[in-house]
């Protein structure tokens, strides 16, 4: 599948290195083309690997994912254009974490909106999914280094979308349990499990932790 | 242990029933004193159980449980004293839930401050605990209605008086895995899981589901 990924930090690498990986054909974007950030991840990925600006990398997607800051998510979105994500599943993978207020960081919007809805109203004609935002970026694609049954939650209005999304979690990431919590509006529990996540990390000092539902 | 129970609704009552079946005296306070729930609740518990005023059941504990709706606790607690509260263990189980914006309820406060801190705030000499806030009433007493590993969370300022919390919801409620977030601001956290909780609620169309903490 062709895949964009918006974003050159550590998760945009660590999902845009598996992908390319599991062999799909992956482009990566950032503010310009031709940085060295992008450059260095799609030499060392190989495969079928290239970078550009925002807008390459979504129109590269069939499937695209939002691996930027939070707190620039949407100018990151408005820069690879709307008509570049029509109809396209966007993944947002994004936390709108807001440093300026020192450590731990708080949520830009929370409680009665979500960086995922604040998206989806942005992008009408793109079809978001939010997961994959409540682990550490290891862990997204490699759940087996935290021990033991967790789970990754996934929220969208777009059932083909979100069925897709899952079955690449499970079938080509090795999640074991996916917890669909229905529409889009549920990205705002999934983004207000962060203040709880950045209080187990600092306790245990290791971002190799995560939830499981039990019932 | 003499205990105070704040709050004549299902949480207070659970949570009376089973602490005077441990054989605590345990007196549940309300707005006005000899109310028909109270009143009912203390007929059908037996035991050490008596009813009264928020304040009766305040002064009476060496150890108070707020159960009351999270809008009101401030109030309640008001109502209670700060005298009748001061130096106590006084564990906050509620949770700032808003059903004004219809269902599912927002936080009337979150993220950059909690009920949990407000009450700690406004009483700085009780010493408070929040705990229990993350379950259904029936699973905070008997934690295997939930099958598998669960967790609870707690945090407050006091040590000794989170200490004291623990050991009672281990070797008394049963609780096999305490999460201790920290400082009272933890609090954030804790009441931050309700979204998540709530979704989880209505997908399943159970409330007893919990968290458990993978690492």
């Amino acid at each position: 599948m062709r895949i964009g990924i918006l974003g050159t930090g550590v998760v945009g690498k660590t999902l845009g290195t598996k992908l390319v990986k599991l062999g799909h054909d992956v482009r990566m974007g950032s503010r310009t083309a031709g940085g060295e950030s992008a450059k260095a991840w799609a030499k060392a990925a190989g495969g079928k690997s290239s970078e550009g600006t925002f807008a390459d990398a979504a129109a590269h997607g069939e499937m695209v994912f939002n691996c930027t800051s939070g707190m620039v998510s949407l100018d990151a979105l408005k820069a690879a254009g709307a008509k570049n994500l029509d109809g396209k599943i966007l993944v947002d993978v994004a936390n709108p974490l807001d440093f300026s207020r020192g450590m731990p960081p708080t949520l830009s919007v929370c409680n009665t909106d979500s960086l995922g809805e604040q998206i989806q109203r942005a992008f009408p004609a793109a079809r978001v999914v939010k997961a994959l935002n409540t682990v550490t970026a290891a862990a997204m694609v490699e759940p087996s280094i935290i021990p033991g049954a967790h789970d990754i939650f996934v929220c969208g209005n777009d059932a083909d979308a979100k069925a897709r999304v899952i079955s690449l979690l499970t079938t080509e990431f090795g999640w074991k349990e996916v917890v669909d919590l229905g529409d889009i509006t549920g990205a705002r529990s999934q983004e207000m499990i962060l203040p709880l996540w950045l209080r187990l990390f600092m306790k245990f000092q290791s971002p190799n932790v995560n939830l499981h539902v039990a019932r």
